[in-house]
Order: C-alpha cells, then sequence, then structure tokens
C-alpha cells in the first residue's frame, strides 16, 4: 500500500474510519511557525502577541496542509474577525476627520483604505507577503505579477491592478488575531494598522474610478459611449468608443474588470489630450465646459 | 409676497443672497428634542447620554426641515458610524460564539442581525420608531403596514416583508450615537444592542431564503425551476413555475424582489404540502430522498 493504513485498522465502517484517519493525521504535517518569523512578524506589525500561535495562523492559507484537507488552523476565521473590526475602526477614523462630509463619500473613503488593493500593498510595502505559508502553486507568481505592477501606481490605481486576494486576506487576518490577541482592545489594533497603513488614502488622494469618470464625461458632454467586450479562450479584450471613435483598448486574461478599467482609462487620457490641445488651439469659451468637465 | 423676504434685501447679488438667506434660516424650524422625549429614549435605550443633543440628532430625518434644505443634525452620519460598530461587534459575537465555524455562515449569521428587518423588528418592538422626528408623508404609512405585517413571523421573515429603511437607519444611528459619546467604548454598545436585539438570530433560528431553498430543492431533485415576472403600473407580479407547473403566484406593488420572494415561499409550501402528502400515501422507500432535500 501507497498510502498509510490507520492504526487497528476496523474493516466494517471504512467511510468511518476514512475520516478518522483524516482527523487523526499526524500533527507534523503543518508545524507551528518557527520563532525567528513570529518575531520577524512582530517586529513587522510592532505588536507582541500574547498567544504566539495566532501569528502562524493568520499566515497560514488551507492549502499549506496539502495533501490533508485544510485545518483548523487556517486564516479563514481571524480575517473574517479582522475586516469587521476594520470597518468599524475607518468608519471611525473618517468620521472624525471629516466632519461635515455625508455618508456617500464617508463610505467611498473607507471602502477604499480597507480595500483589496490597499490591503495587498500594505502586506507587500512592509514584507508580510514573505511569512505567508501556503502549498498552491499559483500563488508565488501572482505576487510577482503584482508586485512588478504596484511600481506604475503611486497610490491606489482605483480598478487597474489586479491584486491577490491572498495578500488583503492576511493583512485582515493579522489585524483579527491582534484583535483577538489584545482582547477586542480597538486602540491597539488602531495604532497598528495606523502605522502599516500610512499614508491613509485621504479625500485629495482618493482619485476616481476610470469607469464612473468616463460615464460622468460622456453623460455631461452628452457624448455616446459604449464598451465592447470580446473574449476568447483566457484572453478578454475591451474596446472603448465614445461618439463611435474606438479611444481605448485593452486586454487583461481571466478578469473582464480589470480590462475595462485599463480600456476607460486609455480612453479617459486620449480624451483629456485631446481636450487640452484643442483648448490650446482655440480660445473661444465654449470650450472650457468640457475641459472643466474632466477636470484638466 | 407670500414668501417672507429677507431683512436688507441686496437686489444685486439675488442668487448668493438666497443661499445666505438659507444657511441662515431662523433656528426654530428645526428645534432640538425636548428634555422629556430625550428622557423617555434614554430608558429605552438603557443609556444615559453625556452630549443629550446627540439623541435629537439620531431620530431626525432630513426632511424634518421642511420646507428649508436639510441641516447637519439629521441622523444620517451617526447611521454611518453605528454601521460601522455594529458589523464589528456582530463579527466578534458570531466568531466567539461559534468556535469553528467557517466564514460563509459567520457572514451569513452577522448579516441577519444587522439588516433592514432585524433593525427595524428593533426598533418597533422597543418603541422607538414614535420618536423619530420627520415631514416625509408616506413614512407613517410604511411604518404601520410594517407593524401590521410584523405579526405575521415570529423570526425573521427571510425576504417576505419590507422593513422600512427609515427604521434601521434610527436603530443603527442611536448605536452610532452611543458610539460617541461614549467616546468609542464598544463594549457599552454592545451593552445596548445586545438588550434591544435579544434574541440574536442564531445558527438554529436562522431560516432559509425561499429563493435560496427553492433554488437547492430544484437542483437536488433535477426539477426545472422559472420565475416569470408581469409588471405593469405600480403592480408586480411573479409567477414561480416548477416542471412547467405553476405553484407560487405573489404581487407586490413597486418591489419586485418581496414579490419573487413570496412567489417562492408560496411554491415551497405547495411542493412540501404535495410531498407529505406523497409520503403519507405511499410507503415505497424511494420517496424518501425527496422529503429530505426538503427538510420536512
Amino acid at each position: 500500500m501507497d498510502t498509510p493504513s490507520p492504526p487497528a485498522a476496523d474493516n466494517e465502517m471504512p467511510r468511518e474510519e476514512e475520516s478518522l484517519e483524516r482527523e487523526e493525521a499526524p500533527p507534523w504535517f503543518a508545524p507551528p511557525m518557527g520563532p525567528e518569523d513570529v518575531a520577524a512578524v512582530e517586529t513587522l506589525l510592532g505588536y507582541e502577541f500574547g498567544d504566539k500561535s495566532l501569528v502562524g495562523e493568520a499566515l497560514t492559507h488551507g492549502s499549506y496542509y496539502y495533501p490533508y484537507p485544510p485545518g483548523d488552523s487556517t486564516y479563514e476565521r481571524l480575517e473574517y474577525l479582522g475586516d469587521g473590526v476594520l470597518t468599524c475602526l475607518m468608519s471611525r477614523e473618517v468620521f472624525l476627520t471629516y466632519r461635515s462630509l455625508p455618508p456617500g463619500p464617508l463610505t467611498r473613503l473607507r471602502a477604499a483604505n480597507v480595500d483589496k488593493e490597499k490591503l495587498a500593498r500594505v502586506a507587500v510595502e512592509h514584507g508580510i507577503h514573505r511569512f505567508l505559508r501556503h502549498k498552491a502553486p499559483q500563488l508565488d507568481g501572482q505576487i510577482d505579477d503584482f508586485i512588478k505592477e504596484l511600481c506604475k501606481y503611486k497610490y491606489h490605481s482605483n480598478g487597474l491592478l489586479d491584486a491577490p486576494k491572498v495578500l488583503s486576506d492576511i493583512v485582515e487576518s493579522l489585524i483579527g488575531a491582534i484583535y483577538l490577541d489584545s482582547n477586542f482592545n480597538q486602540e491597539v489594533v488602531w495604532r497598528v494598522f495606523r502605522n502599516l497603513a500610512d499614508p491613509l488614502i485621504s479625500l485629495e488622494t482618493l482619485g476616481k474610478h476610470p469607469v464612473s469618470e468616463l460615464l460622468e464625461f460622456c453623460q455631461k458632454t452628452r457624448r455616446g459611449l459604449q464598451f465592447v467586450k470580446d473574449g476568447w479562450d483566457k484572453h478578454l479584450k475591451v474596446d472603448v468608443l465614445v461618439d463611435g471613435e474606438l479611444l481605448g483598448t485593452a486586454t487583461y486574461a481571466q478578469k473582464k474588470e480589470i480590462a475595462q478599467n485599463r480600456a476607460a482609462k486609455a480612453a479617459l487620457d486620449k480624451l483629456k489630450e485631446t481636450l487640452l490641445q484643442s483648448q490650446i488651439e482655440s480660445s473661444s469659451s465654449d470650450r472650457l465646459d468640457l475641459a472643466e468637465a474632466v477636470e484638466l
């Protein structure tokens, strides 16, 4: 037999036995995180854990247990907890920072500071991703690709980057672990997150989502807008037509949304360039509205 | 003139003046909440406010300022804050209550305990709705209709009731007000909410959404499922066909989703009744699977 047989096998109930065998899989297949790594992560976070096992749990992806089924000590539950406390703390932060801002922009600010891309940036900028424990072959490639693309955007890319979810997950799970370890002390959590996420995205650096900006511009200036999607195999292509003219094109494997955002961004850049040029060439005041509409 | 003219009108800048007039509208058009009402709300909540003005703010709908534009003291920002802290506290509660539950069911449990219907129930059950300050003619009717329907469902209706958003809003805004007033003390907030929301929805009382339950049943038993929607004027009708047979119908003015949920519920009730009957009439074991699938 290639697979190890359980001790004292009772052949009368083979199915129950199989699940028993899995539950009693030897503990060494998912070793605890070593004390050096735990200490290194604590230094990165600026937080010393009482329960050191939480650090390993917060950084363990389900695939780490391969070829066994995922164990209890994966980051999923801590990520859920971290998501809850971050939502609360970012709500409070923007509520206090912008004393008369209505809920719409408050919600957009909160979302941008705890969204997948922002948290994935936090993971990479502080080197937290180096401590992720997993055995999923594709993850390293996705993380490398993200890191290469990251330098193109100083701030949040507003939908142009495809951040791997695993990177934002481990930031949330570490935050959840600190919340649990500190006996639910939100001020301790906030101190850690505030340092990691610095600078927070403010109303000034929030930026606009390219699709929303393009829609808004075309509505204001009564231009026709079309997104033409073309997908084959694993390549998705999106063309953006403004008044029938092709202004932006982008392809992106697997995710239609990223291709769409990038095509919209290309079209906006082209529009802004054209409008700037026409403003330089013409001094007629009827051009002003258009320039204002795209906020040159 | 029917409308009051501003004092010392400067006719050279009528537009600016108009906005000035609005900003300087007499303060009495939105009086603070009286001390008796504040005290009554404090009693309902089991919380005494340091800053009493927060009670009025948390219970003031934008329409209360009519015919003036909504003032700063409306519940919107506090509602946003309350939503954030409730998300965090319910995350913690279900995380601690269900020590090994994965994120999917944890998220459904959290959502059910802070969703529109659950919070609107809290408002009505504790009489908080009687302190809402508004001048929107339709709101009272909507609240009355909800209260009349409420007694049909002992627990959460899972999408069959149309809860007025204003009722869940004021529970969130009061929670936000307590969070702010207590200097962001989440334990104080939790004590108040835990009492108001008792009994919390547990894994046992969570129930299934009728559309999900019907979909699941039809998938398991390989039945064809169709939702046929028909809308005219303000009446929306949804028919549910299972293997081509009309099993459920519902109409609901304005909200298609409610009609759809109710039609699905009617179809499920019909299916369960039929299956129960056929099980009574037949003792053949091949009927058992179907009965199990609908969890009679």
